[in-house]
């Protein structure tokens, strides 16, 4: 279709050139100070074709983020050469093979890759070993190799490199990966638009539906037709008190209560589409009747709160612990005046009453992950406030973070602090008892941080009132 | 839903009780002979929970086929003990994460899942060396465990009993797969109902789409709404000359076609849901336009009455290998007809110059697997006619067949026999030069053999009139 972006553009040279910046600067610099560097060569190979246990079907192809973002390409079984000093970039595709070409057809002819991918020129993988041992032969010997370890085939030589080096070269694609360059952006657009779909074919899907799948189908189904073949993460659509459940997969059950054969108050939907690698993460909260219920209606005014005062905040050098703990403070005042917590804001804040409920973190880097990499989390953290807090540290313009604030009504997070005297006098449980039918509602946009502001990917509605006019 | 197969009338232990029957007809008779048999134990454990390389984010769960079969159970991580001399089943599921009760909800307890499943005890993993002690101490040590290769724990014990065999199991397992209880044709049958929507919604979207991914995402979006979650294979959705692609899998081409600037003929779409880990597999072929057009009708009808005829004479007993020579017979019948063939049947058919338009097999068994076990094919067969054939000999009552003969215009099969001086005088090219756009056209159903016939579990349409008049 002619608005798919071709695999030609992408700027995987540039990506390159960046990894072996990086290497330069912070591997080699460091290694060999002011005497010379060797030169930079880098080799990945692509995710392989692995099949099923106990069949003979492939399993579903993912390709290895590392290789795309060297080559745009997502071929399976190929490999790639970067030479820093001639700036060459080097893609290796399968030799054919006669006999599949009788079942699967004609493969990509490296010509006709040569002219899909953005490359200086494509070679067969039978040729990996030559063209290393060339670039190794030139220079005077002074070049350096760096893969990954345990991700390149038994039979790929380093021979004559000056140097192997097999722990670096992950670190310095994670980091690089951090700051986008304009065409992943643009990848990342698309797939928010896509996945914008997926939203809008949601709340349509969900006027009618019976069972939360249907609304799963509704998603998925939309994504594919629009060029999204694979979701970003395995989808998450919980009908009333299932929203609750922060990593809910079922996906399954019944929108009527089969006590009261009334039909849930709402479902949370997070759910994105994933296009060329890159990755649209997305949550909304949509009522099934068409209206929220007030309790809802009050905890969604409290979220896209959080949610705006958060983006609004967003820009080069912010410290994103500080944007998780303004959604904190904006919970904190909002659970106030909905009488479910009790206590002075200073005094909630610092014993973290908070934290049950909204025990997450307010986002994560995007990109060709949906976690993406280089957030320097702290799982150890003895703060519960920031032990979940996937990003950490200032946010690099280029950088795409989601902001997804959310507040639930989950009794295993909860009840623990319910029934702490330490901490029970914080909680109204009588207000509080009108909530657990809400569930959980969580927002959750992509944002592209930029020099003197923010760009927000998601164009899906987040309004009440935009989303209770599509939903009736 | 409503309509949803409970888990616990899943025949587990029924299941167990025949593979434990050959175990002993076969591995332990062949033994012991005469002498007295060891009681048979047989220890199998679920897929494991794995991350996606490089991801924070699970693998599509795939539950191992065999577990599944002795348990009728989906939950990655479990594990289960089958005792013949007690007839007794036993589920261990994997103890309860406290972590992750905040994160994913409560899990099944050991008594929801007693209720849930057709077992007659649940214990947590956790216990399974402790059982297996203490069945391996009961009957004067006269016990023999079987487990397959590979597929248990290292901390997993079998010390006690009298024999360990970690390779006559699978075998067994696989071979008393070939012939299903009812239970499993229920399943086969609902996979199909489901899987015959999506095949309704393919013909509905195929109205208006303009590319291959929106006919596939209706066929995937359907199967999810009605409760099929994953595809039994990768669906083909393969437009015009696609359809001659055996394994198409791209799924993304327009159906406009550049050049002429007109609608593609037909598409071929082969694709079935899984429902409980059982499979349908149903090709159907569907005009863009509403009508076939001559050479496309043509095709399908000759393709149909391969099939039809095919299918009658199937019953207990039959040998798949005739079945599929008799298709390719009425396929040179109907080849001749249409003047694309030239020379006389039994020449054509001892030449095997049909193989080159019909190069695959009849059909494959049909259950947990797309392409099920106990086939026995002959993957090194020198006779090209029957080398695909995934089933040979006679096939059993309760076995289920997938009967799908095509006839395919691709050039990388057919090229080679037209300029082979031996054959080309068998194909009048000129003729044939008609049918390069037909691509292919695949006509599949899943057939239940019957002690005296069979039952048809497809009822996707298929006749001509009844597509064409749902499609336009």
């Amino acid at each position: 279709m002619t608005s798919d972006i071709p695999f030609r553009e992408y700027p995987a040279k540039q990506h390159a050139s960046n990894v072996a910046k990086y290497l330069k600067d912070k591997y080699l610099t460091e290694k060999y100070g002011n005497e010379p560097h060797p030169a930079v060569v880098i080799y990945l190979e692509a995710q392989k074709t692995r099949m099923i246990e106990d069949s003979d079907e492939a399993m579903l192809f993912r390709q290895r983020r590392p290789f795309f973002y060297l080559t745009g390409c997502l071929l399976p079984d190929a490999a790639v050469v970067y030479n820093s000093a001639q700036d060459e970039l080097t893609l290796f595709i399968p030799p054919i093979d006669e006999e599949s070409v009788i079942w699967s057809g004609l493969p990509l002819s490296p010509e006709e890759a040569a002219k899909t991918y953005n490359v200086d020129r494509v070679l067969f993988t039978t040729d990996v070993n030559a063209t290393l041992a060339s670039i190794a032969a030139t220079h005077n010997g002074k070049t350096a190799a760096f893969s990954i370890a345990g991700r390149f085939s038994e039979g790929v030589s380093f021979d004559g490199f000056a140097e192997t080096n097999i722990s670096a070269l992950n670190a310095a694609i994670e980091n690089t990966r951090v700051v986008k360059t304009s065409h992943e952006i643009a990848l990342l657009r698309k797939a928010n638009e896509i996945s914008t779909k997926a939203h809008l074919a949601a709340i349509e899907a969900a006027k009618t539906a019976t069972n939360e799948r249907q609304i799963e189908a509704a998603i998925i189904g939309a994504c594919i037709a629009n060029g999204c073949r694979e979701q970003s993460y395995h989808p998450i659509v919980a009908g009333g008190e299932g929203g609750a459940t922060l990593h809910y997969v079922g996906n399954d059950v019944d929108l009527v209560d089969p006590k009261t054969k009334q039909r849930k108050d709402s479902v949370l939907i997070d759910a994105g589409g994933e296009y060329q690698t890159y990755c649209a993460d997305i949550t909304r909260v949509i009522p099934l009747s068409g209206k929220f219920s007030d309790e809802t209606r009050a905890i969604y005014e409290l979220v896209l709160e959080m949610q705006t005062k958060c983006i609004n905040e967003l820009k080069e050098g912010v410290r994103w612990d500080d944007v998780h703990a303004l959604a904190h403070r904006i919970a904190i005042e909002g659970l106030l005046k909905l009488g479910i917590l009790r206590g002075s804001p200073d005094e909630l804040f610092e014993k973290r009453v908070s934290v049950a409920f909204f025990p997450h973190g307010l986002g994560h880097y995007l990109g060709m992950d949906t976690h993406d990499t280089g957030g320097n989390p702290n799982y150890e953290d003895e703060d519960r406030m920031f032990r979940y807090l996937r990003v950490r540290g200032t946010l690099p313009a280029g950088s795409v973070v989601t902001v997804e604030p959310g507040i639930y009504f989950c009794p295993f997070i909860i009840n623990p602090v319910l029934k702490d005297p330490k901490t029970s006098h914080y909680i109204d449980s009588q207000v509080l008892d009108k909530y657990w039918r809400v569930g959980g509602v969580r927002i959750e946009d992509n944002i592209h941080i930029r020099e003197t502001g923010y760009e927000n990917l998601t164009t899906a509605p987040k309004l009440i009132a935009e989303i209770e006019s599509l939903a009736s």
